[in-house]
């Protein structure tokens, strides 16, 4: 029976969620409503969802395929042509019902259409439930570029609703864990602690809580100056590391949880090399991520592309690469340069 | 020596704006500056530009082709891949310097790169600077649907220098001629009078006054519910005209203001028939228009293509058009349904 309010709309936690977006489509006098699925929520999830929804509007669903390597301009030009057909309007809403290439690519595709849409999230991985629901990032990428086009926009409404869990893999729990790991380091070491021993594991309370701490850094620091930058923790190398696994055709894609899980151990070591996190800290979080996550060695000929890929990271001004670092569980530094060599070191050091 | 405040920033039409602009880089201390061109404003407006613009940083040209016909996502996907492989980052400025295509292509590429970088908007068509100096609307057409994708997003600044406008064609100049009359007809007849009566008429005064009353307009009603509306007097009819052209192989393309012409004519003619404008206006504006602009007959068998096309205007809900018409001049009305068969006597009125 819980609602957060996010900077400018309600992230709905409760059974009666739906009932909130019935009378939210009610008031505002929709014209139609857009649902955009992929194959999978469209199987699995799309059943559970729509029942719920009361309206007497038309629905039109949008279906688009699974996966990063569709979260791209041509698959919103796809989208765009679709919602046009369909005979969309400036007062339709998309509901976006997926994981984070959904809601990503949904929030960035009704911000643009005909100069902005008001949309829904409801995101139904355990990802994008602890990492989408607020913040107000949308986007796509660019070749291999995690979200490097994309706006700022706040949706209307979120539902998070743990029930559409029981239709993702293991896999995809995981891959939401390593951010829920990433609150815990950086803001609520109590969060990381009970991921680490491993119980008291009721994944409802890990959702909020860290909706929760996602929703009180956007609050304090809604264009990322300064401590939004923490949500970045991880996710400079890991970004790279994912970058660098969806462009070699021979390997098969990380999760972006698995990505930003080595990202985490990496940026730990340095953390410990260049300020005061101490080296028992880092051989935890190192041993928290592999109790997890399988260890996936980087090899050290592929060391030189994933630097290279840190180039393009949104956080550098000219040229220089920007790490969000910790002095202490819960304590950051922004904007450390790292020497290249020691990001070969922390590599080889999540290798070991 | 004049400045026009917009909501968030000025509109400078003095000697030094290009001090302003120096000034502006170096405060923000910005890491490159990308200079957007057509291959036209690279050969006869960026040798004019570059000469003023004094800055250490590092300057980057992009260009694209020039045409309405390259304001669409394919180009922004260039453009985002130039400015990526030269190393653009958040802390970047863009300086679009161009006409409608480059200023609102520009706005859009900047607002969405990596969730927005500054940009500043240097119009050299007489269209652009009474048109896209204010209103922060930015965007990319959709197949023929005009700035179907979009966002509203303000500069930082805009400089309007009439002295670009000896490097267009008198096409050119007419095509922003029309939107001067729709400010004059919608908002300040005397100004409607100078262009009817011919006389006293320097084009940077009615430069000045065209972009003065948008501004008005705009920061009465940013976000088009009543009043700015009627800045899309002549553009309902008057887009599905353009876009009409534009998507007939066979016919020569209109220019914006030659279709925005037509349409209004036509407009005025569904006020008459619909509102109180007296049938003398109406051919007073059909006058005018004709005295500037050859005749362009719209043929029968493309009457119910054109009105088709009108289903796609941004002002849409439900599937109604709605027009913006005149109760008198300078005294509209938002919203009006119009029967089909009005509309195309409209057109037929416009062939009489």
């Amino acid at each position: 029976m819980k609602t957060i309010q996010a900077v400018s709309y309600p992230v709905h936690f409760q059974e009666e969620s739906y009932v909130l977006l019935s009378n939210l489509i009610k008031n505002n006098n929709y014209s139609t409503i857009f649902i955009l699925v992929d194959e999978n929520t469209m199987e699995h999830c799309y059943p559970k969802f729509i029942p719920n929804l009361k309206t007497d509007k038309r629905i039109e669903l949008i279906e688009i395929e699974s996966g990063e390597i569709n979260k791209n301009l041509e698959t919103c030009i796809g989208v765009w042509n679709a919602i046009t057909e369909l005979g969309g309007d400036r007062k339709s809403l998309l509901i976006t019902l997926g994981g984070g290439v959904i809601t990503d690519l949904g929030g960035f595709v009704a911000s643009c259409f005909k100069r902005g849409i008001d949309f829904v999230n409801i995101p139904t991985t355990l990802l994008s439930m602890v990492d989408a629901s607020v913040g107000g990032k949308t986007g796509v990428d660019l070749g291999v570029l995690k979200n490097q086009i994309g706006l700022f926009a706040n949706p209307q409404m979120v539902i998070v609703d743990d029930r559409y869990l029981t239709t993702v893999t293991p896999r995809e729990i995981k891959s939401g864990t390593a951010e829920i790991i990433k609150y815990g380091l950086t803001y609520d070491i109590h969060l990381f602690n009970q991921i680490k021993d491993n119980k008291d594991l009721k994944i409802k309370d890990l959702i909020f809580r860290s909706v929760e701490i996602k929703n009180e850094v956007v609050l304090q620091d809604p264009k990322e100056q300064n401590l939004r930058k923490i949500l970045n923790f991880g996710h400079t190398l890991g970004h790279a590391i994912e970058s660098f696994y969806l462009e070699s055709e021979d390997k098969e894609n990380l999760t972006h949880g698995e990505a930003i899980a080595i990202g985490m151990v990496c940026e730990s070591y340095l953390s410990s090399q260049l300020l005061g996190l101490s080296t028992e800290k880092v051989n935890t979080v190192k041993e928290v991520v592999l109790s997890i996550y399988n260890k996936n060695n980087l090899l050290k000929q592929d060391f030189s592309s994933i630097v290279n890929l840190l180039k393009h990271d949104k956080k550098n001004v000219n040229g220089q690469v920007n790490f969000v670092l910790l002095n202490d569980f819960e304590d950051f530094k922004i904007d450390c340069k790292v020497p290249e060599d020691l990001i070969i070191e922390s590599m080889e050091f999540y290798n070991r």
